[in-house]
């Protein structure tokens, strides 16, 4: 079922199959009973949201988690699932048109607890959400006075069904970093508050930390994709993606010139070049320039000058001339150079490469086994 | 004609006037009789090509530059207009279907050259194109030796009418750079071998560096929307996008703790915060961190922690109690934090900024005095 090389394009192959992979082998993982509420904001990472929905959903998945009211409103409505809105609603119009879709949010202030509790009231119902507490990560959730008012005033939530409660790591990827500790211990001493009700606590990186982190549901997101949620340098996950680059032009430089722009690399003459259409609009960043790696039938090849907007240039001269002259494509992610190597190339995460809007422009292959 | 602050979201003003403006000032700059091509690749550097293109062909500009074949197709086609292709055409299907669309590609190497000849012989017709040649950019366009071969065997562009003989410079925006000089001459040099055939050179930058570069025709990008295309400190053009950050969350810390992922900053007690829905996934990247600037009424807000995929944290103390309970929306580019200002905190280039993905998520609002 793979794509076979697109004629004249530059061009993504994303595998649904290796997401599914991949969420089998997070579900493996989990203590007994524990659900997945996968993550699928930002496009499912870049990846395509409606596709990795429609995939998930077929393999069991009917819980998802979006960052807001626009995201959820773009999943497919005949599908029955739950779907949580981790920034919340901010205004009882958002909190309207969120129950009548039966979207349940994540509350994170009391701010927006009075908002759904105040909705829920008017139409004499209880209205399920989600209630998000800072143990640490300083972002979103309640603070220690808000949860203490919270308890002290159970009139707030009154016509609020608490599905879960919730908090949010900020350093699970990092082993043994004392934040994860502490804000584990934190997490368990609020639950007291909230007796019989259950609870989420792990990402991607929490899920690999053990079963005490996996509480009732864990909301998986970049391990799904394929990023390394783990401190090892073994990444457990499945790679998705694959970008190849289409040749445009082939150069064999005839006396020494400088290559790209601001005349960053200069070329000696015999050095064979590759032109690929794809660049730092194409999510190729522009912190590649001289540095980034690309793969071809066994030989790596270096980015050479600046990353243009739609185009990168590499030095191909290691192919022998058959080679050189009759490749099409070269491999700028995927088996041999993965999301991880990018990242590190350019001293960021695998996170930012994958949503930095890879294959926006360029042609998108779904590869899977079904109809999805 | 100003976009009111939507509600609930962040969202991103795209100034349509300022984009013809820019285009006025470019036109005034120029040679009398110098011509104009848009460039509008990358979905008009990620501001929405349908509503760029629509705006500049009501203001009198018919000629646009896209990077592929793609692009050219998602050009309206009731408009009367040239398009330019400028990776040329790959292969015999795609130089049919440029033909049949009436785009004009940029031939780049012998082999498209002889692509395009090819079916406009089999038409029995002339086919428009334009040549480019490499000046000492080192990327697309024709060589040192090819050009000799095309002049010693006019056959090659037997069936070709060639509209423009172009270059392209690697460092016009660098004032005084070796590399524009020796540039120039070689083209004007090559230029001999074509008497009486236009020839187009100047970028954006390129354009500011006087009526010697301007030829035939000049190819404005960056300008149009907005970044500086000189090396002066003080930028010609208009800035066209205004980006505004939704407040998700406000907090007050009670006990020192740290923020964000990673625990890259710690907050003290009585320090206030902004949870903004904009993360990396925004185009607002993670080089960010502990770095950007916001602001709101008067005070720049800093940036604290790392970002994350889908929200900032921004240090709001400096801000007096009425004006952080009163305000819903920060500016994170605009008037205060110009698109240059971002590019310098994250030692790249403007252009980065613009096309990776601002907006892609959020909500757009195209300002206009026009019915475009």
């Amino acid at each position: 079922m793979k794509s076979t090389l697109s004629p004249n394009n530059t061009f993504l192959n994303i595998n649904l199959n290796k997401i599914l992979e991949n969420y089998k082998i997070v579900k493996k993982h989990l203590k007994k009973g524990c659900k997945v509420g996968a993550v699928v904001k930002a496009n499912a990472y870049g990846l395509g949201q409606e596709q990795v929905v429609r995939a998930l959903y077929q393999e069991g998945c009917h819980k998802f988690c979006v960052s807001n009211l626009d995201e959820a409103l773009q999943i497919e409505r005949t599908l029955e699932k739950e779907i949580y809105i981790m920034h919340g609603i901010g205004s009882i119009e958002m909190a309207e048109l969120a129950r009548g879709e039966g979207f349940i949010p994540i509350l994170n202030h009391l701010g927006q607890i009075k908002i759904w509790n105040l909705i829920a009231k008017k139409k004499s119902e209880k209205l399920k959400a989600i209630i998000q507490i800072d143990t640490g990560m300083g972002r979103f959730g309640l603070s220690n006075t808000e949860i203490k008012e919270l308890i002290a005033n159970p009139d707030l939530i009154s016509n609020i069904e608490i599905n879960y409660i919730m908090s949010h790591m900020s350093c699970a990827e990092q082993e043994n970093h004392p934040s994860t500790v502490k804000q584990l211990q934190e997490f368990k001493r609020y639950l007291e508050f909230f007796p019989g009700i259950k609870a989420t606590f792990a990402n991607s990186a929490g899920i690999f930390l053990g079963e005490d982190f996996h509480f009732d549901m864990v909301r998986p997101g970049c391990a799904l994709y394929g990023i390394n949620p783990t401190s090892s340098e073994l990444n457990p996950m499945n790679s998705v993606v694959e970008l190849y680059g289409y040749i445009v032009q082939k150069r064999i430089i005839e006396k020494e010139q400088f290559i790209g722009y601001r005349a960053q690399y200069k070329a000696a003459p015999g050095e064979k070049l590759f032109v690929i259409e794809c660049g730092y609009a194409d999510g190729y960043v522009r912190s590649l320039s001289n540095k980034g790696i690309c793969y071809a039938e066994g030989y790596f090849l270096p980015v050479v000058g600046i990353v243009s907007m739609d185009a990168i240039i590499v030095n191909a001269s290691a192919l022998p001339q058959t080679l050189f002259d009759k490749i099409t494509h070269i491999e700028l992610l995927g088996e041999h150079i993965t999301i991880d190597d990018i990242a590190k190339y350019t001293n960021t995460i695998s996170y930012e490469i994958l949503t930095t809007r890879f294959g926006n422009r360029c042609k998108r292959f779904y590869i899977s086994n079904n109809n999805f």
